[in-house]
């Protein structure tokens, strides 16, 4: 094995993982040593991949997804991961299918993974809805398994739903372990994950959420701020005050960009909806209600134009350590004067910070791959192993 | 090669079979020895990737599929398959093509089939053109590949035109011949291939024509039951006819359900448009009448509603043998108090037997990998023997 | 190595190229030795895949495709190129992704380019637009790779712009060099690349484009040949003259097709929309002025109407060279009393070189294949080699 692979090799043997036939959806649900090796995995595959090496280990194999939304960067990322495992992409699209026909998601569910490995699944529009379905698909697949209609257990991967998005909060932890040097160096380090204006609203909560919910595990000073009335779900900042409390952080909520700002290291201003107006949007769009919902919209952009200054500028980072806290955001960002006349980032800001949100996104891919290859290999670190000793190059 | 494979393979050693270069349309274009080969491929397969087992047997390839109609089970069932024998997946959009500027099926044909191995056709809506779709598809790719246009003739595959759904009945053929422990067990026993009353209409008779056309090569006691003016295309229950007579088994047709239930075995109730109503709606969606097409709808509906009763529910499922018959769906079921107020089935049958029609389903994508092996492997045998021998496994 | 093979590879061995990690978008910015090497490359893949060997050369990898129109052959020949060499395909669908959102093309360039090796994109409706694309797509992904955001630079195929068209050009000189024996004996043989009349208005100008473009690169007599007002981008046809008397051959423009077709070996009549009506027709669709399209278009098919009679029909192509003149179209064609009741060329004359125009689209997915080879492989020569020394087959 090369030595620059040794010592990651080495961390990840050291790891106690139970992640096999396992689905992921929170990562609040997994162990520290779990989280520490799908960034080791994830790194292993990264520098692997750079080096000209084939990440390949599977033969044949389908990876699913279902994208119950709009999606690009996860798309891509989960394509990319797939296929450098060597597992073929399955895209079901809902519109395409008879599940129209008022079928059962255990159904469903069933016939699309008798050869699956991984089921990818993006829902993150309705409050209630996203996570509860995964556990669904996921309890179906797992009675089918137990049944033996399925012969092996595919594993549900959550690419964001209504709670948590982990592989964008994974793949900005790494962001995180790289640039300031090793995940102890975080201790301590304080994180502004802040609200900011937008001119649309109804943006998912499942970003700060998964921010605050992964940063407060490694003993990070999280500053989570917003104006009044934009609050995120109760048991999700329970969680993070409890983790916070557990691994010797700080956990605070300010109503102020500029105290969150002052002293952070790290900036991670972002647009969401209230979590009260997720609530309404949701029985609105159960009930098919447009003249509500393009009411309840014309309020929420009413109130969210009273807090434009909820900008990320020039003047705002030099209220961080030194002025050079590192900003981040899981992109697209709204640009004020680029993709939006005011949004959430100024255009200076953002564009010295831009090739550094272009390297934040370039892990989620790894990060998907190391999901995929620790709930798939029933021994992770003895495949790691023949991937390091045995590898001729993808060309 | 592990005992648990020899006995299957031998049995596929003595079959003779002339499936190489052929298109694969109906069963009963296929002689019992080709037949009794896709089962015994299908099953080595299935065990194979049930132990694990890497069934690849392309290196590169391109399955290409063309659904005109929405599909959820047949397009994973065919992708599935496409993948765990290694080929690529390429579906033809005809929304996304140039096809609309008025370009042959002729032309199309060679222009997608460079690459291709395999073309999946699902093209079930209307009568009298499916079928002959698949035909003139395979002609034309046969003149591509005779005038050296294409280097290898690939092979259609029929997955659902008007006249047959073949990987469905030889999935429910698997599923019969895994219950029952035999082909040899099936003589004698009573299938009862039955309309079902169902909220909607113009649903396909390809799932009950395919049934009876083929389960009439085995000795089986088929018994064909609907409302009167339900019938099938004519020539289908000829070739029944004559197909039981041959092997030995009985045919019958009967206009109740009781009837048919009486003394089954085996149930299959399906919904279907009658054959007439068939061809006068083929006629008013060629010529886009949509007036004509409502009337049709709500005469065909009010029809319908008569024969609600056409319900299997406990009561009917005790005319079985000793109450115990197999439920069969090619699903979706509509099931009455799930997917709708009153439909083919009762729920507590259905729930009874859900997980096997599930188990029937999961046959399908080893049936469709199966006829794949079998149009594509000039030796399937020597290839099968291979397979066999040098596996690594998947993972 | 087998001796049918090594006459093309020892050429290969000849040619001098620098096309590693290079976009390929217009023919004229590659040199001769280049383009023979493309021919050479595609030409090898093409009798290997015939010969029933695998020409796979990656073990994973992503080829993107961006289709900004509609497309079946190039659509299809590109996920044939991009399977047989083993990569992945991945296609950006701008609709069901967040692009929509203001993203630049400079973020999504980086965001779906991780794990990518190759991206073709079709971008052909907007003058002056899908060439500026392109550039603006290499220069994206070549900023990401300089700052170690992309591991690898992944290379542009250009598959059909608003200038070339060079994935047709080059399968259409791939059926020139085939039919006349070599491209030396090219010289001196007659072109007609003329218009035709169509009963649609809006056509590309690439395919004409890319067709004067590079054929006078080979000493060819290029008559090119429109009714007034339906000149082509003056830049290009200024490059065909400069690269025709470089060439040693002769480039014309006439505004007769009788004229372009007197004594030629080729002819390639094909409708395209004038120069001036795309350039009008981009600010109408730019500002999304339907009314004013609607005019456009109704001014454009009575100015079509006007020159019915430029069909490729028995007479005309009695006035080529012994009446035998090689016919050639990139297709579909737009086919008098098949596809139209008048069009680009006569019933029996399109059934005559039917099979030659299908033979001339099958060049394509190994053009398309020899690109994704020569801009990925640091040293293709010796990467044929083992393509060649080592191949077991694609079963």
């Amino acid at each position: 094995m090369q030595q620059v692979f040794q010592t990651q090799f080495n961390t990840l043997s050291s790891l106690k993982t139970n992640m096999f036939n396992k689905d992921f959806l929170l990562t609040w649900d997994r162990s520290e040593d779990e989280l520490k090796a799908v960034l080791t995995v994830a790194q292993l595959l990264k520098d692997m991949h750079k080096a000209g090496k084939s990440i390949r280990t599977f033969d044949t194999g389908l990876a699913i997804s279902i994208f119950r939304d709009n999606s690009t960067r996860t798309r891509f990322s989960y394509a990319s991961a797939a296929n450098a495992l060597g597992l073929g992409l399955s895209e079901l699209d809902e519109e395409k299918s008879q599940i129209a026909h008022g079928e059962t998601v255990r159904e469903t569910a069933n016939m699309i993974s008798f050869l699956a490995e991984v089921i990818g699944i993006r829902d993150d529009m309705f409050l209630g809805e996203g996570h509860t379905y995964m556990r669904e698909f996921g309890s179906a697949i797992q009675e089918g398994f137990e049944n033996g209609i399925l012969h092996q257990r595919p594993t549900v991967v959550n690419l964001q739903c209504d709670i948590d998005h982990p592989t964008q909060a994974l793949a900005d932890l790494m962001q995180l372990k790289n640039t300031f040097g090793s995940l102890e160096n975080l201790r301590g380090k304080k994180i502004a994950m802040t609200w900011a204006y937008s001119p649309s609203y109804g943006k998912p909560l499942s970003v700060p959420q998964g921010v605050i919910g992964l940063m407060s595990r490694f003993g990070m000073d999280v500053s989570l701020s917003y104006p009044e009335g934009y609050g995120l779900i109760p048991d999700v900042i329970e969680q993070a005050k409890k983790q916070s409390a557990q691994s010797g952080g700080k956990f605070e909520i300010v109503n102020s960009m500029d105290a969150a700002f002052s002293n952070a290291e790290i900036v991670y201003p972002k647009s969401w909806a209230p979590f009260n107006v997720m609530q309404r949007r949701t029985v609105l769009l159960n009930s098919n209600d447009k003249p509500g919902l393009k009411d309840l919209e014309k309020e929420c952009l009413a109130n969210n134009a009273k807090f434009k200054n909820w900008e990320c500028d020039e003047k705002k980072m030099k209220l961080t350590k030194k002025g050079e806290a590192l900003y981040m955001h899981c992109l697209p960002a709204d640009i004020s004067g680029v993709s939006c006349a005011e949004g959430e980032v100024a255009k200076d800001v953002f564009e010295k910070y831009r090739l550094a949100t272009y390297a934040e996104a370039g892990y989620k891919p790894f990060v998907i791959a190391a999901l995929m290859f620790l709930t798939r290999m029933e021994n992770p670190t003895e495949k790691m192993k023949q991937l390091l000793e045995n590898n001729s190059g993808r060309r």
